[in-house]
C-alpha cells in the first residue's frame, strides 16, 4: 500500500481531541489512523458497509478482536440496539483500553459511539462514514444517540470518536439519493460560514455530482473544517453550534411530518428553502444570494416534496420548541458564509415560508 | 424553618462543577441547595425513602412536575430500569435545563444518575443520599451505572451530580445493618487519606453507633473532602482515584462469591481486613495501626463472614484485572493517612491474606 498523504483536521471537545482523516487510500492503511491504547479494535458495521469494512479488515488484521454487523435501519437506532452492541462487545472481553470501531452511516455512527460512552463508563471509538453525510456531518461533533418514541436523538451522549477516517472508497455502494442528500450538509456548512468554499463548490457541481473525488474531498474537508471550528468553540450546543441548525428548524418538522420517509438531507434541503424566505425579509439576505443557494439546492435534487399541512407543521414546531426553554431558535442567513440565530421569528412566519418555498 | 448553616465542599470533575452540602435541617430548606437552571424538578425516589423525600416535597411546591418511585433492589440496577426513568422524564415533558433529583441508596442514585446523563444528551441531576454509604461514597464522584450479567457496573458514565445534599434526617429509617455498613467507606477514606480524622472517629464509635448527629456529620464531611480532593484531581480513575479502592481488590470478589448478600460496605470491611495482612508484609505497616484499623471494623460489626473458597475467589480476582490491560491493581496501606497502589502483589498473596485474615 502506498502511503497516501491525507488531511488532518483536529476537533477538541473539552478534554477530548479527536482527528478527521480525510484522503483517497487512507482504509487501506487504516492501522495508521485508528486509535486504540491497547491497539485492539471491535468492529461494528452496516451490512451495506462491505466496500469499507473490507480494506479495514485487510489493514488491520489481527487488531479486530470483534467482527459484528449492526442493524443500519432508522427504526433499529433505539436502546436496545446499543445495549445489545455493548453486551458482544462485553462478552468479546472488552477492556477500558480498547476501542470501537463504527463502520456505517448515521444510524451506525450513532448507536455505537453510543455504546463506546456507556460501556465499562465510556471507551475510545472510532468512524468510518460510508455516507456523504456522516463524512460531512454526521460524524464530526460528538453528538451520539438513539431515537425514542417522543421523538429523534432524545436519548444518547457527547462522546465525540478519537479519530475519524474519510475515504472516497467507502462510498462505492452509497445509491445516487443518499449521495446527493448527504451533500446538503456538506454546502449547508460552506453556507453559513464560508463563501469561498460555497462558490467554487457550487460552480463545480456538475463534477461533484459526477463523484470526482477531488472535488469531493474539497467539499467535504471544507464541511469538516467549519464544523470542528464551531464544535470546538461551544462543544455543547449552547450558542454558536446551533448554526449549524440552519435549515434544521422546518427540517426536523418535514422529517417528522413525512413519517421519516424523507432522506434528513433531503429534509433540510426543503428546511433551508423555507429559511431563505425568512431569511430574505428578516436577516436581509440579498436576492441575488438567495437565488444562488437555491440554484444549487436544485442542482442537488430534485427531491421529494415534503407534506406541509400547517397545523400538522405547527405543532412538530411547538415539540421542538418544547425541549428549551427559550423561543423557536431560527438560524437566518445574512449573506451566504455569514448567519445568526434569532429567537424573534414566529411559527406562523415559518409556516408561511413553508407555504410559499420551491425548488424549482 | 430556622436557616441551617451547613457545610459546603466542592467538586470539580472536569468542566463539571458541584456541591456536596451537610448539616442538619437542609433537606427541609432544599429549594436553596438543589440546583436546576429552568428550577424545575422531576423527583425519583425509593419507596424506603419517605422520610427524605416528604420533607423535599414540603420544600420544593411546585417546583416538582414529577414524583416517582424507583425500584431500590440491586437486581433492578439494570438498563432497562434506566431505560424506564428516561420514559417518564421524557412524558413528563423535560427539557435541557430542567433537572432530576435522586433520593435513596446507591442503587437509586445510579439509576438516576445514569438517566440523567443520557437523557437529551445530558441533563443536571441532584443526589438526595438515604444511606451512610451514599452520604460517604456513593454519590460523589460522578460515577453513575447500572449491572450486566457479566459483571457489576459494566455500563454507566461519568456525570456528577450538581448538587449533594446530606442530612441525617435521610437516615431515619435506614436499619441498622446498613448504617453500619456505610461508615465502613467512611472509614476506609480517613485511613487511605487522613490520620486526624480517622483517630477521633474511631475513639468516638460509640457516639457514632448511637447516631449522634455531630460525630456523623464530622465524620461524613471528612469522608467527603477526601473523595472530593481525590476525584478533583483524578476525575477518570487513571491513578490517584484507585487509592479509594483500598479493601475492594478482594472485597469485590467477596460480594460476588456471596452472591451479593453481603452489603457492599461488609465486604469491604473484610476486603480491608485482608489487605492488611498484605499490608504489613509489603507496605512496613506498623502492627499497632494495622490493630487500630482492624478495631475499628471489629466495632462496626459483627459483619456476616464472605465466602473465601480459594478457587473461587481466584476466578473472581482474574475477572476483574481482565478490564484493564495491567496487573492487579492493589492498594495497600503504609500508615494510617497514607496508602500506595502497588500492581506487584500477586493473586496468590492476596488468597493467603482472605485464609488468614480475622475480624475478633
Amino acid at each position: 500500500v502506498t502511503a497516501p498523504d491525507p488531511e488532518r483536521v483536529r476537533v477538541r471537545q473539552g478534554a477530548a481531541e479527536g482527528s478527521v482523516w480525510i484522503g483517497s487510500g487512507i482504509l487501506a492503511a487504516a492501522e495508521r489512523f485508528l486509535v486504540s491504547p491497547s491497539r485492539r479494535l471491535l468492529l461494528f458495521s452496516s451490512a451495506a458497509a462491505e466496500a469499507a469494512v473490507e480494506p479495514l479488515r485487510r489493514a488491520l488484521g489481527a487488531r479486530v478482536i470483534l467482527d459484528r454487523v449492526v442493524d443500519d435501519r432508522e427504526a433499529a437506532k433505539t436502546l436496545v440496539t446499543v445495549s445489545r452492541i455493548v453486551d458482544e462487545a462485553l462478552q468479546a472481553g472488552l477492556r477500558r483500553d480498547d476501542a470501537l470501531v463504527a463502520v456505517g452511516g448515521g444510524v451506525v455512527t450513532d448507536v455505537v459511539g453510543f455504546a463506546a460512552a456507556i460501556a465499562l463508563r465510556g471507551v475510545m471509538w472510532n468512524a468510518v462514514p460510508t455516507t456523504t453525510a456522516g463524512m460531512a456531518d454526521a460524524a464530526v461533533g460528538g453528538k451520539t444517540g438513539v431515537n425514542h418514541v417522543l421523538g429523534k436523538n432524545l436519548i444518547g451522549s457527547f462522546h465525540p470518536p478519537a479519530a475519524i477516517l474519510v475515504d472516497p472508497a467507502a462510498l462505492t455502494t452509497l445509491p445516487e439519493r443518499d449521495y446527493r442528500a448527504g451533500l446538503v450538509e456538506a454546502f449547508k456548512a460552506a453556507w453559513i460560514a464560508d463563501p469561498d468554499l460555497a462558490g467554487p463548490a457550487s460552480r463545480r457541481l456538475p463534477a461533484l455530482l459526477s463523484r470526482d473525488e477531488n472535488e469531493l474531498l474539497a467539499l467535504i474537508a471544507g464541511a469538516v473544517r467549519i464544523k470542528a471550528e464551531i464544535v470546538s468553540a461551544d462543544p455543547r450546543e449552547s450558542d454558536r453550534r446551533r448554526l449549524l441548525n440552519f435549515g434544521h428548524t422546518l427540517g426536523h418538522a418535514f422529517e417528522a411530518a413525512g413519517g421519516f420517509e424523507l432522506r434528513h438531507g433531503e429534509a433540510v434541503a426543503w428546511g433551508i428553502a423555507a429559511a431563505l424566505e425568512v431569511s430574505r425579509r428578516r436577516a436581509g439576505l440579498p436576492a441575488e444570494e438567495a437565488d444562488a443557494v437555491r440554484r444549487a439546492l436544485i442542482q442537488l435534487g430534485p427531491f421529494p416534496s415534503p407534506r406541509r399541512e400547517p397545523e400538522m407543521l405547527a405543532s412538530l414546531l411547538a415539540r421542538d420548541k418544547k425541549t428549551t426553554a427559550g423561543g423557536l431558535a431560527s438560524v437566518l442567513l445574512e449573506r451566504i458564509g455569514r448567519a445568526r440565530v434569532d429567537e424573534t421569528v414566529s411559527a406562523a412566519e415559518w409556516l408561511e415560508a413553508a407555504a410559499i418555498m420551491s425548488l424549482s
